[in-house]
């Protein structure tokens, strides 16, 4: 193992245009860590109710995920409902109920504290501080927010991301953490806020890389059918770090290979566009590196010139 | 001279965040020309009335475009003012006169009828395809259309694009002509219109190219200001046709190389984003071709992987 990955592992209901399923594995933490499972072996730290199936503990097993890390507790594991609008660009949530993740609080093993890579999902900053806190000699640590932590608690985020390697986000979170507009501005105002590194997620426009002396672009991949969005971001994340870990890229040296970094966004793509074709996870059921490779190459050749 | 453009050249008043002018030269016809003379020499096809500046006159003449087939008749230069949002992805119209381009019925001086290029900017189908009539022995026609002539003209424009070889036109405007929202399957029903080669300019997120064997795609420059996006689109296209006719590609050829097509939607997209870095046509006042070449070396260092 050389990643953890600390997020939610939850249940969700979820409607698209192509259908519904009321009960299925889900949340961040899963997502990260099965798109980062096919790249190296990852840790996942999570907390879920006794509802909790056999069948998902197998599944994330089967996937290259280390489960000491998934505490089960007494009551019911955090389930989360949400339907897409048509052309499913936007999302209502219907229901959360935090269930045992109200008072998750994350202890990790021994084992993991030593662990290379941390990849924090989105949870409340001061969770995400604490967990950085029990890592030593953490080489490569990064993770997600959302607007509801940039609005309300600002200066505990900026505490927390401010020794962090990478932020990952998307465009209308990067505009509000910095209060610009224009991508290419608010990008410099939040590398000046500690990561030497920032992913912004386009969702169907694609992915932009920043670092204070290059940005990489690419454009999203063209699926013909998006069954279910729910997790592509996560899974995009999951890639990204899961290549990084991969490779052994330390961020922080002066000298990255730009194309470690390029690829990883690519990495990120792909494993976000495979979440999109079928319901939740269903998709990593089958997915192998094979599939990865092919449809890495198909980016390569629709984006070169 | 090997192409020839066909459009409004126009009087246009401008509102944006950055600021504001009354009385610019505009149109597509000149926007097209302007940025296709950068590749190739242009001859523009248009009517303008006894109000038109003999300065804009020389300009054009100056950025190698032909004025023979520029008319000038009684009466005054069509007139469009237009104001955009903050963040300059909308914009209201608030006049149009057509004035003398309301009787605008193109007719070519004779010696544009041979030439194997042409492009026809945003007008009525019926007169497009009068002036695709005038030419003979064309070896590459394409143009662009809009929402309006696709609503209330939908046959006339099926005629006219038929025989076209590259039609190219915007997101929403590619969903309304297929009836299909998703960009790839909205592809393959256009390209079954006739076109043999389909471009989606997609704004500040980039373009794409679909042939039936292939497709390409490039995100959108990131300009750190955007002044004003009038024209942006025109120049793409001008862009995207100045360089196939500088390299004389045949679209209909079976054994197109490639690369021609995916660098001609990155000159495409290189010209617009200049376009935006001043108001209306004043960056092509300046521009070189150094600095054409310079942009499009960026592309390469920030989509390559």
């Amino acid at each position: 193992m050389s990643l953890v990955v600390v997020g939610s592992v939850a249940y969700d209901a979820v409607e698209t245009p192509h259908g519904r399923v009321d009960r299925m594995l889900g949340g961040s933490g899963t997502y990260i860590a099965l798109a980062a499972g096919c790249f190296t072996q990852a840790a996942v730290v999570a907390v879920v109710g006794e509802d909790f199936a056999q069948e998902d503990i197998d599944l994330l097993a089967s996937r290259n995920i280390d489960l000491e890390g998934l505490e089960r507790v007494p009551g019911k594991t955090f389930f989360w409902s949400g339907v897409y609008s048509e052309d499913m660009n936007d999302r209502s949530t219907l229901r959360t109920d935090l269930n045992v993740f109200a008072d998750f609080n994350p202890k990790l093993p021994e084992r993991y504290r030593s662990q290379p890579y941390l990849v924090l999902g989105n949870i409340q900053p001061a969770l995400q501080r604490s967990v950085r806190e029990q890592m030593s000699g953490v080489r490569l640590v990064g993770g997600d927010t959302m607007n509801y932590w940039i609005r309300d608690y600002r200066e505990e985020l900026l505490g927390t991301i401010r020794d962090w390697d990478f932020l990952l986000i998307n465009d209308s979170e990067a505009r509000m953490l910095s209060g610009e507009h224009n991508l290419r501005r608010a990008a410099k105002v939040i590398l000046d806020m500690g990561p030497n590194t920032l992913v912004i997620k386009r969702g169907e426009y694609g992915a932009m890389l920043f670092r204070r002396d290059s940005y990489f672009i690419v454009p999203g991949y063209l699926l013909e059918e998006v069954f279910d969005p729910t997790g592509a971001g996560d899974c995009f994340a999951g890639g990204f770090i899961g290549y990084l870990a991969e490779r052994g890229v330390d961020l922080k040296s002066g000298n990255v290979d730009r194309r470690d970094l390029s690829r990883a966004v690519i990495y990120g793509s792909v494993m976000g566009s495979f979440c999109c074709e079928k319901f939740g996870v269903d998709r990593f059921r089958t997915l192998t590196r094979d599939d990865i490779e092919i449809r890495f190459r198909e980016f390569r050749n629709f984006t070169e010139f």
